[in-house]
């Protein structure tokens, strides 16, 4: 099973081409800007002096690199010479910057040369993954090598400190990234040399050869013994998808039976309906199957965009739909929810429910309101910005005689199949409407169309999906019926018992204060109420209107009473879960009570 | 209006007889040997040294005082040499440490004795509150004014340095505590300089001539001017406690105004069902209206006990029934919680709920599960043992030719009334079973009978009374019928919408996991189902089964699923609030679904 490329898939009009529009024509920018304000960029060329503004920061590498992959992957697409102009003037700083021993962290040469892989919690080896995704994604989209040139010095500079003279204070990376990079480093150039890096940091992880072994940076267990996922969320989600990435070209069994796993326990007992992870604040962790917190959550973007990432891996491995479904899910909701409508600014949690007053409480940590255009750790921006420029990934793999389709974005793509060129398109309303229509112009195929989980009108054929034999210029439609359903959690997950969720094809629905008043928590969905679908003109979005009650606190004197029946009635005004918080603060709520009778 | 005093009242037999019992011959010495252990009564020697263990710490003194002020109530009643011994002890000991100036602190004494008076919030002024109460007790009940003595050359000493010479570095108290024991120094002495030093204190609180003017020490305002209840529960409530008191001997309107709205403001919105308050762990505070989480509940067994202290003085200002609902809802429910049903280990704080698996998370603060027998900061559990030994103190109130019953509690009492000797009885089975009987022997006289809140078979006959007129050796019964209702939270309480608490009478209900299983927030009560009374063999206590449902987890594959109506029914067994963590850590819930059909 292969997947194929965004490059080579053309997303022209539809609801991802417009979020990619967006992302090119004002989200680059406007995180250039923010980046340049906070000496993210004038740190690369090391001249930051003591007492100066901006100090750079450990991480700040990897912040630019995103910003640099982001631009390739834009630039392998459309014509955008702002940013092409401004990403090779990084690159070019950098590379001038690069240490003659081929070192480069902006942080380190500037402010500890000294302690360069003393602290394994420092992020160089986290930094350096993201430039060598930056130089794999530039040299692919604008053919230039520079930047190639400078990750390929400097990982030979890592083989020697970390394997051949072994000076390096630790074992493995404090925060994984770097793996997946050498991967694509290693698909790239076919070096051995990068894949065995890949292997080595791996598989030293949580052995006894490893530096500390906390749960925290996933080194409690070797990785193959590794069935529950802790710690991090984001490093977790990048060691799984190294993990599948190096199952698959190592054909490691354990491995690829360790990735499943993982999935199983994240999907299964650690994942938010939104399909955002890490539930946990302390530590940006994962928390313990079934505690999922809404208005606690941690969620963090760059988490669930990664296991985004860790499913379209796993489904070169195991065919199963269910990765693609949990692709879906995240896409339209966990992921989405972390950048504003007008592209410009960035959650990096993304809660379940808001209540503002209770950041009147001291001492407890709840997820900041409304989205920020950059931040301290600034790690999201360029993460949503690399992400949504790169969607196309997930449309499409294929394996012998067949192509799956698994997410329904509007496109067309041309590539080579059973040795001829052939070429597919996909029109659809996704996330709003099911009308999908396929047309097929290549060889005889087998198309295996993912069923979405949400829908009962087909039946699947095979491991989730529906299969159709196809030849040249066969067109095939589908209407993947968009009910609007609530959906309730394991009864384990004690936050929600009681509560529902209204959700409608792929899309998770929300309640906000601005349109249905506060204290949102005592609504409820009147059961076989109408639920109607209705289109707001300030949000630019459709959104449902559903039959609800609520309990009005006006008349009450008593802070206790017995259970009344007096209910108002009322229109409640559900909104996309991905379009909350766009108009000011407020309260907003996923999980609502539901009314029967 | 005027109290009828404990030491009027003989409670021989019945619950509140058990728990006094409990007090006496367990609570009592098993607190005294804790604080031995941990050198509060040593420190008192002011002969600890540094480098040796049990440092003193500044509010020791109101441990020990607190515990001879209990000595001495149980000493007003019954015989009890064994604590009347080591409270004498206690007593020699303080007496022989005070300082020839007449300052007392064992720690400050021994620690920073150059420090006297400078940080606010070092206790001092509580401390020496505590032990003023301690021998204004000591002396009713035993005759002796050794520690009397003591504290009136302490209070000439505090006058020195906080009026006279103006040497102390902070104008008022940082805790609040000795306002309120002033005033029974007063009363005992009637001293006009004790009634004058705490109209100081409470007049200056606030002002521009208030060190610091901070929420926490209810020193944002001008006493007067305070009409929410903010900052440390305990404090809160100990000022407002003095704020009757001295709005009774001074006649002060805008005072006895301010009191009426903080205790509006508390029951009407910043109140738990179980009457307990203080809903923040950060500094033990209130919260804002209508935030009382259940799972994050403070709810300080000294703030519960204090807001009942409140109200007794608040009913002898204003003669509405509510004062006395609050303290039957408090000393039934969220003050009893506080002792472990052997009468040997406290609550600190008193959650409404308990999911013992969330103590995995990091980062949060979550409630103790099981009750400890002493803590670093051990100020609840000689208030709890004093606060029981004084029960007695909230039966009934006198004034003119009537005499209000408040709480229907099994005593005898003898006393005074216009002019003649009184006798009054009540046999009652509260709080399991609500027939009363009261029996008059003196003058003709008015009783007010207070109609519990939740009784709905009389009607009252004058703010919230049923008044009877009664000669020698009459009889009355009443029958308050307890039904079991369940409660619902005014809809701004976002923690209970949707949820529902089980009482009878005047007790809430809790579910625990010992009897009920796991991941009790989804178990629902059946809405017309059975709900009987039945008696549980090893808590020694009446309990409620009840026809409820919950969902299975057991079956289940996915973590999110279209709504199903699958549940399967099951008998709930449902214990007194009160009697919540008596059976090792597991889950406990009191606000429940309700399934209607």
């Amino acid at each position: 099973m292969k997947n194929i490329s965004f490059d080579k898939v053309n997303i022209n009009s539809g609801f991802w081409a417009d979020k990619q529009k967006l992302v090119r024509e004002v989200s680059m920018m406007n995180v250039c800007k923010r980046f340049e304000e906070t000496g993210r960029f004038e740190g690369a060329k090391l001249n930051w002096k003591e007492g100066q503004p901006n100090k750079p920061h450990v991480f700040y590498d990897s912040d630019i690199a995103k910003w640099i992959e982001s631009a390739a992957y834009i630039l392998a697409k459309h014509d955008a010479p702002e940013l092409r102009e401004y990403a090779s003037n990084v690159i070019d700083t950098i590379a001038a910057s690069q240490d003659e021993d081929g070192y480069y962290n902006q942080y380190f040469q500037t402010c500890e040369n000294d302690r360069r892989f003393t602290n394994r919690d420092a992020h160089e080896l986290y930094c350096l993954g993201h430039l060598i995704e930056a130089a794999v994604a530039w040299y692919n989209a604008v053919g230039e090598d520079k930047l190639l040139n400078v990750v390929e010095e400097y990982v030979d500079y890592v083989i020697k400190c970390f394997i051949t003279d072994k000076t390096a204070k630790f074992a493995s990376p404090g925060h994984e990234e770097i793996e997946l990079a050498l991967v694509k480093l290693y698909d790239l150039t076919k070096e051995e040399k990068y894949l065995d890096l890949a292997l080595h940091f791996t598989n030293i992880r949580g052995t006894e050869n490893d530096t500390d072994r906390v749960f925290y940076n996933q080194s409690h267990l070797p990785v193959r013994k590794q069935r529950t996922a802790e710690g991090h969320s984001v490093r977790a989600v990048y060691l799984y998808s190294a993990m599948v990435d190096l199952a698959l070209r190592t054909d490691d069994e354990e491995l690829k039976e360790a990735c499943i796993d993982l999935y199983k326990n994240i999907t299964r007992k650690r994942m938010y309906i939104t399909g955002a992870i890490g539930s946990s604040a302390s530590g940006e962790m994962f928390s313990y199957d079934y505690n999922l917190p809404n208005i606690h959550a941690y969620a963090e973007s760059c988490a669930n965009l990664g296991l985004a990432l860790f499913c379209r891996r796993l489904n070169l491995l195991d065919e199963s739909s269910d990765y693609a479904d949990t692709i879906e899910r995240i896409i339209y909701n966990g992921f989405l929810s972390s950048i504003s409508l007008d592209g410009k600014s960035f959650f990096y949690e993304n809660p379940l429910e808001i209540d503002p007053a209770l950041l009147q409480r001291r001492g407890e940590h709840y997820p900041i309101t409304q989205r920020l255009e950059v931040f301290g750790c600034s790690c999201c921006p360029p993460n949503i910005t690399r992400f949504i420029s790169t969607i196309g990934d997930f449309i499409y793999n294929v394996g012998d005689n067949r192509v799956y389709i698994n997410q329904f974005i509007s496109n067309s793509a041309e590539f080579d199949f059973m040795g001829e060129k052939a070429n597919i398109s996909i029109e659809s309303g996704f996330p709003y409407d099911g009308k999908v229509k396929v047309v097929w112009n290549g060889p005889e195929a087998e198309l295996m169309i993912r069923l979405p989980f949400w829908c009962d009108k087909y039946t699947a054929d095979e491991n989730g999906y529906i299969k159709k034999t196809v030849r040249n210029g066969d067109i095939l439609c589908f209407d993947f019926e968009m009910k609007t359903v609530l959906y309730e959690a394991d009864p384990r997950v004690q936050e929600n018992a009681g509560r529902f969720a209204l959700t409608r094809g792929p899309l998770i629905f929300c309640l906000e204060g601005v349109d249905n008043g506060s204290y949102l928590r005592d609504v409820s969905v009147k059961a076989d109420g109408n639920m109607i679908m209705g289109y707001d003109k300030d949000l630019d979005l459709p959104i449902m209107i559903v039959d609800g009650y609520r309990r009005k606190h006006s008349i009450r004197e008593k802070l206790y009473q017995p259970v009344s029946d007096e209910y108002v009635n009322l229109k409640l005004k559900f909104i996309p879960y991905f379009a909350f918080a766009n108009r000011g603060e407020t309260e907003m709520l996923i999980w609502t009570q539901l009314k029967r009778g």
